[in-house]
Protein backbone atom coordinates (compact mmCIF):
# COMPACT_ATOMS: atom_id res chain seq x y z
CA UNK A 1 0.00 0.00 0.00
CA UNK A 2 1.90 2.87 -1.30
CA UNK A 3 -0.61 5.23 -0.38
CA UNK A 4 0.80 8.07 1.92
CA UNK A 5 -1.04 9.29 5.08
CA UNK A 6 -0.79 13.03 3.53
CA UNK A 7 -3.03 11.42 0.78
CA UNK A 8 -5.52 9.93 2.52
CA UNK A 9 -5.74 13.08 4.70
CA UNK A 10 -6.19 15.46 1.69
CA UNK A 11 -9.24 12.86 0.51
CA UNK A 12 -10.65 12.53 3.85
CA UNK A 13 -10.11 15.95 5.46
CA UNK A 14 -8.38 17.05 8.95
CA UNK A 15 -10.99 16.97 11.15
CA UNK A 16 -9.76 15.42 14.19
CA UNK A 17 -11.89 15.39 17.66
CA UNK A 18 -9.83 15.96 20.66
CA UNK A 19 -10.53 16.91 24.31
CA UNK A 20 -7.52 18.22 26.60
CA UNK A 21 -6.22 16.07 29.50
CA UNK A 22 -8.43 18.13 32.14
CA UNK A 23 -11.93 17.51 30.23
CA UNK A 24 -13.79 14.83 31.99
CA UNK A 25 -14.66 11.68 31.35
CA UNK A 26 -18.23 12.93 30.55
CA UNK A 27 -17.06 15.69 28.17
CA UNK A 28 -15.18 13.27 26.46
CA UNK A 29 -18.17 10.72 26.33
CA UNK A 30 -20.48 13.81 25.20
CA UNK A 31 -17.88 13.92 22.07
CA UNK A 32 -17.78 10.07 21.28
CA UNK A 33 -21.67 9.86 21.11
CA UNK A 34 -22.62 12.88 19.61
CA UNK A 35 -19.94 12.49 16.68
CA UNK A 36 -20.44 8.77 16.11
CA UNK A 37 -16.54 7.62 16.93
CA UNK A 38 -14.87 5.64 18.67
CA UNK A 39 -11.76 7.60 20.40
CA UNK A 40 -10.82 11.18 20.94
CA UNK A 41 -7.47 12.46 20.72
CA UNK A 42 -6.27 14.11 23.59
CA UNK A 43 -4.11 17.45 23.30
CA UNK A 44 -3.08 20.44 25.15
CA UNK A 45 -3.31 23.98 24.96
CA UNK A 46 -0.68 24.37 22.85
CA UNK A 47 -1.72 21.75 20.24
CA UNK A 48 0.84 19.27 21.42
CA UNK A 49 -0.10 15.09 21.36
CA UNK A 50 -0.94 14.02 25.20
CA UNK A 51 -3.06 11.04 24.56
CA UNK A 52 -5.73 9.37 23.17
CA UNK A 53 -9.22 7.86 24.60
CA UNK A 54 -10.85 5.05 23.06
CA UNK A 55 -13.97 2.98 24.07
CA UNK A 56 -12.06 0.35 25.02
CA UNK A 57 -10.31 3.03 27.46
CA UNK A 58 -13.26 3.89 28.90
CA UNK A 59 -14.21 -0.08 29.97
CA UNK A 60 -11.31 -0.95 31.56
CA UNK A 61 -11.44 1.92 33.34
CA UNK A 62 -14.91 0.58 34.81
CA UNK A 63 -13.81 -2.77 35.20
CA UNK A 64 -13.94 -3.86 38.96
CA UNK A 65 -16.37 -0.94 39.62
CA UNK A 66 -19.31 -0.68 41.53
CA UNK A 67 -20.04 3.11 41.03
CA UNK A 68 -17.98 4.98 38.31
CA UNK A 69 -17.69 8.43 38.27
CA UNK A 70 -17.66 10.53 35.04
CA UNK A 71 -16.12 13.43 36.97
CA UNK A 72 -12.61 11.27 36.58
CA UNK A 73 -10.30 13.82 34.31
CA UNK A 74 -9.44 12.56 31.38
CA UNK A 75 -5.69 12.21 31.94
CA UNK A 76 -5.90 9.33 34.20
CA UNK A 77 -7.72 7.12 31.86
CA UNK A 78 -6.57 8.14 28.53
CA UNK A 79 -4.08 6.10 26.96
CA UNK A 80 -0.29 7.93 27.54
CA UNK A 81 2.35 6.22 25.18
CA UNK A 82 0.17 6.81 21.73
CA UNK A 83 1.61 5.55 18.71
CA UNK A 84 1.43 8.33 16.18
CA UNK A 85 2.77 8.70 12.24
CA UNK A 86 4.11 11.44 10.35
CA UNK A 87 2.55 12.63 7.02
CA UNK A 88 5.18 10.71 4.90
CA UNK A 89 4.72 7.44 6.06
CA UNK A 90 2.44 4.77 3.99
CA UNK A 91 -0.35 2.87 4.66
CA UNK A 92 1.44 -0.56 5.03
CA UNK A 93 3.24 0.78 8.00
CA UNK A 94 0.39 2.03 9.45
CA UNK A 95 -1.70 -1.14 8.63
CA UNK A 96 1.40 -2.94 10.81
CA UNK A 97 1.09 -0.73 13.36
CA UNK A 98 -2.52 -1.13 14.11
CA UNK A 99 -2.51 -4.59 13.83
CA UNK A 100 0.48 -5.18 15.58
CA UNK A 101 -0.75 -2.86 18.99
CA UNK A 102 -4.28 -3.80 18.32
CA UNK A 103 -5.65 0.20 17.69
CA UNK A 104 -8.05 1.00 15.33
CA UNK A 105 -7.13 4.76 15.41
CA UNK A 106 -4.02 6.55 14.77
CA UNK A 107 -3.20 10.23 15.31
CA UNK A 108 -1.44 11.79 12.55
CA UNK A 109 1.12 14.04 14.33
CA UNK A 110 3.59 16.36 11.71
CA UNK A 111 5.48 19.68 11.60
CA UNK A 112 4.29 20.21 15.45
CA UNK A 113 0.72 19.91 15.68
CA UNK A 114 -2.09 17.01 15.30
CA UNK A 115 -2.65 16.61 10.78
CA UNK A 116 -5.88 14.02 11.35
CA UNK A 117 -6.40 10.81 12.54
CA UNK A 118 -6.32 7.28 10.10
CA UNK A 119 -8.85 4.72 11.05
CA UNK A 120 -8.82 1.16 10.41
CA UNK A 121 -11.56 1.76 8.17
CA UNK A 122 -9.30 4.42 6.29
CA UNK A 123 -6.48 1.58 5.48
CA UNK A 124 -9.04 -1.24 4.66
CA UNK A 125 -11.12 1.01 2.15
CA UNK A 126 -7.40 2.02 0.48
CA UNK A 127 -5.71 -1.57 0.51
CA UNK A 128 -8.91 -2.65 -1.40
CA UNK A 129 -9.17 -0.26 -3.69
CA UNK A 130 -5.46 -0.66 -4.54
CA UNK A 131 -6.04 -4.34 -5.35
CA UNK A 132 -8.68 -3.92 -7.31
CA UNK A 133 -7.01 -0.97 -9.60
CA UNK A 134 -4.17 -3.58 -9.82
CA UNK A 135 -6.62 -6.76 -10.43
CA UNK A 136 -8.04 -4.00 -13.14
CA UNK A 137 -4.97 -3.37 -15.07
CA UNK A 138 -3.72 -7.05 -15.11
CA UNK A 139 -7.06 -8.16 -16.53
CA UNK A 140 -6.42 -4.55 -19.36
CA UNK A 141 -3.42 -5.67 -19.98
CA UNK A 142 -4.48 -9.68 -20.91
CA UNK A 143 -7.40 -8.54 -22.21
CA UNK A 144 -5.19 -6.43 -24.90
CA UNK A 145 -2.60 -8.14 -25.26
CA UNK A 146 -4.58 -11.36 -26.88
CA UNK B 1 -16.21 -12.09 -1.26
CA UNK B 2 -17.58 -16.23 -2.06
CA UNK B 3 -16.85 -17.50 1.22
CA UNK B 4 -19.45 -18.56 3.40
CA UNK B 5 -19.70 -17.99 7.14
CA UNK B 6 -19.82 -21.63 7.81
CA UNK B 7 -15.80 -21.51 6.00
CA UNK B 8 -15.05 -19.26 7.41
CA UNK B 9 -16.20 -20.16 11.08
CA UNK B 10 -14.70 -23.57 10.28
CA UNK B 11 -10.78 -21.61 10.15
CA UNK B 12 -11.23 -19.27 13.61
CA UNK B 13 -13.65 -21.84 15.31
CA UNK B 14 -17.05 -21.30 17.04
CA UNK B 15 -15.90 -19.74 20.23
CA UNK B 16 -18.13 -17.18 21.54
CA UNK B 17 -18.21 -15.11 24.68
CA UNK B 18 -22.16 -14.89 26.05
CA UNK B 19 -23.40 -12.76 29.10
CA UNK B 20 -27.41 -13.39 29.98
CA UNK B 21 -29.80 -10.49 30.00
CA UNK B 22 -29.46 -10.53 33.90
CA UNK B 23 -26.14 -10.90 34.17
CA UNK B 24 -24.62 -7.27 35.54
CA UNK B 25 -22.71 -4.61 33.37
CA UNK B 26 -19.92 -5.36 36.10
CA UNK B 27 -19.52 -9.26 34.85
CA UNK B 28 -20.16 -8.42 30.88
CA UNK B 29 -17.17 -5.72 31.55
CA UNK B 30 -14.94 -8.36 32.87
CA UNK B 31 -15.80 -10.82 30.08
CA UNK B 32 -14.79 -7.97 27.34
CA UNK B 33 -11.26 -6.69 29.39
CA UNK B 34 -10.41 -10.13 29.85
CA UNK B 35 -10.91 -11.44 26.38
CA UNK B 36 -9.76 -8.03 25.09
CA UNK B 37 -12.96 -8.28 22.97
CA UNK B 38 -15.20 -5.15 21.65
CA UNK B 39 -18.79 -6.92 22.23
CA UNK B 40 -19.93 -9.81 23.97
CA UNK B 41 -23.52 -11.80 22.61
CA UNK B 42 -26.46 -11.86 25.08
CA UNK B 43 -28.32 -15.57 24.99
CA UNK B 44 -30.71 -16.88 27.25
CA UNK B 45 -30.68 -20.54 28.73
CA UNK B 46 -32.27 -22.24 25.93
CA UNK B 47 -29.57 -20.28 24.00
CA UNK B 48 -31.78 -18.13 21.53
CA UNK B 49 -29.90 -14.70 20.63
CA UNK B 50 -31.24 -12.22 23.05
CA UNK B 51 -28.88 -8.90 21.53
CA UNK B 52 -25.01 -8.00 21.82
CA UNK B 53 -23.78 -6.00 24.17
CA UNK B 54 -20.76 -3.91 22.33
CA UNK B 55 -17.96 -0.97 24.15
CA UNK B 56 -20.08 1.43 21.83
CA UNK B 57 -23.17 0.45 23.73
CA UNK B 58 -21.57 0.54 27.05
CA UNK B 59 -20.40 3.89 26.55
CA UNK B 60 -24.04 5.08 25.43
CA UNK B 61 -25.33 4.38 28.91
CA UNK B 62 -22.90 6.34 30.26
CA UNK B 63 -23.62 9.66 28.32
CA UNK B 64 -25.27 12.33 30.57
CA UNK B 65 -24.71 10.33 33.73
CA UNK B 66 -22.37 11.80 36.63
CA UNK B 67 -22.49 8.37 38.80
CA UNK B 68 -22.50 5.35 36.34
CA UNK B 69 -23.63 2.06 38.59
CA UNK B 70 -22.58 -1.40 37.19
CA UNK B 71 -24.81 -3.11 38.80
CA UNK B 72 -27.43 -2.36 35.89
CA UNK B 73 -28.50 -5.69 34.16
CA UNK B 74 -27.31 -6.38 30.74
CA UNK B 75 -30.68 -6.43 29.54
CA UNK B 76 -31.40 -2.43 29.90
CA UNK B 77 -28.78 -1.57 27.89
CA UNK B 78 -28.05 -4.17 25.63
CA UNK B 79 -28.84 -3.55 21.72
CA UNK B 80 -31.78 -5.78 21.25
CA UNK B 81 -32.16 -5.42 17.52
CA UNK B 82 -29.57 -7.76 16.71
CA UNK B 83 -28.36 -8.46 13.30
CA UNK B 84 -27.30 -11.68 12.13
CA UNK B 85 -26.06 -14.07 9.46
CA UNK B 86 -26.73 -17.85 8.67
CA UNK B 87 -24.09 -20.27 8.10
CA UNK B 88 -24.77 -20.16 4.18
CA UNK B 89 -24.21 -16.49 3.87
CA UNK B 90 -21.03 -15.23 2.35
CA UNK B 91 -18.74 -12.38 3.49
CA UNK B 92 -20.14 -10.33 0.70
CA UNK B 93 -23.61 -10.09 2.75
CA UNK B 94 -21.24 -9.42 6.09
CA UNK B 95 -19.51 -6.61 5.00
CA UNK B 96 -22.94 -5.03 3.31
CA UNK B 97 -24.75 -5.60 6.52
CA UNK B 98 -21.72 -4.08 8.63
CA UNK B 99 -20.56 -0.94 6.64
CA UNK B 100 -24.22 -0.30 6.19
CA UNK B 101 -25.30 -0.47 9.67
CA UNK B 102 -21.80 0.57 11.31
CA UNK B 103 -21.28 -2.24 13.55
CA UNK B 104 -17.70 -4.83 13.33
CA UNK B 105 -19.73 -7.85 15.61
CA UNK B 106 -22.21 -10.17 13.54
CA UNK B 107 -23.54 -13.25 15.64
CA UNK B 108 -24.03 -16.13 13.46
CA UNK B 109 -27.22 -17.99 14.44
CA UNK B 110 -28.25 -20.78 12.63
CA UNK B 111 -30.18 -24.34 13.62
CA UNK B 112 -31.61 -22.60 16.67
CA UNK B 113 -28.26 -21.57 18.28
CA UNK B 114 -25.32 -19.40 18.05
CA UNK B 115 -22.73 -20.92 15.70
CA UNK B 116 -20.18 -18.22 16.20
CA UNK B 117 -19.12 -14.05 15.59
CA UNK B 118 -18.11 -12.67 12.79
CA UNK B 119 -16.08 -9.80 13.31
CA UNK B 120 -14.86 -7.14 10.79
CA UNK B 121 -11.76 -8.19 11.32
CA UNK B 122 -12.73 -11.77 9.82
CA UNK B 123 -14.17 -10.34 7.14
CA UNK B 124 -11.34 -7.94 5.70
CA UNK B 125 -8.92 -10.37 6.19
CA UNK B 126 -10.40 -12.83 3.72
CA UNK B 127 -11.50 -9.81 1.47
CA UNK B 128 -7.71 -9.25 0.87
CA UNK B 129 -6.51 -13.06 0.76
CA UNK B 130 -9.57 -13.27 -1.91
CA UNK B 131 -7.48 -10.60 -4.00
CA UNK B 132 -4.07 -10.92 -3.80
CA UNK B 133 -4.95 -15.11 -4.76
CA UNK B 134 -6.88 -13.31 -7.87
CA UNK B 135 -4.01 -11.10 -8.41
CA UNK B 136 -1.93 -13.87 -7.91
CA UNK B 137 -3.95 -16.01 -10.73
CA UNK B 138 -3.63 -13.24 -13.24
CA UNK B 139 -0.02 -13.10 -12.96
CA UNK B 140 0.81 -16.57 -13.75
CA UNK B 141 -1.57 -16.60 -15.92
CA UNK B 142 0.24 -13.45 -17.55
CA UNK B 143 4.00 -15.14 -17.01
CA UNK B 144 2.90 -18.56 -18.56
CA UNK B 145 1.37 -17.23 -21.35
CA UNK B 146 4.36 -15.05 -22.77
Amino acid sequence: MGNTVRAILEQKGNQVVTVTCEDTLAQAILKLTQHKIGAVVVIDEEGALKGILSERDIVKYMAGKMEVPTSVQVCSIMTKSVTYVKLHQNLDECFHLMTTGRFRHLPVFDEGKLQGIISIGDVVKAALAERDFQIGQLEYYITNTF
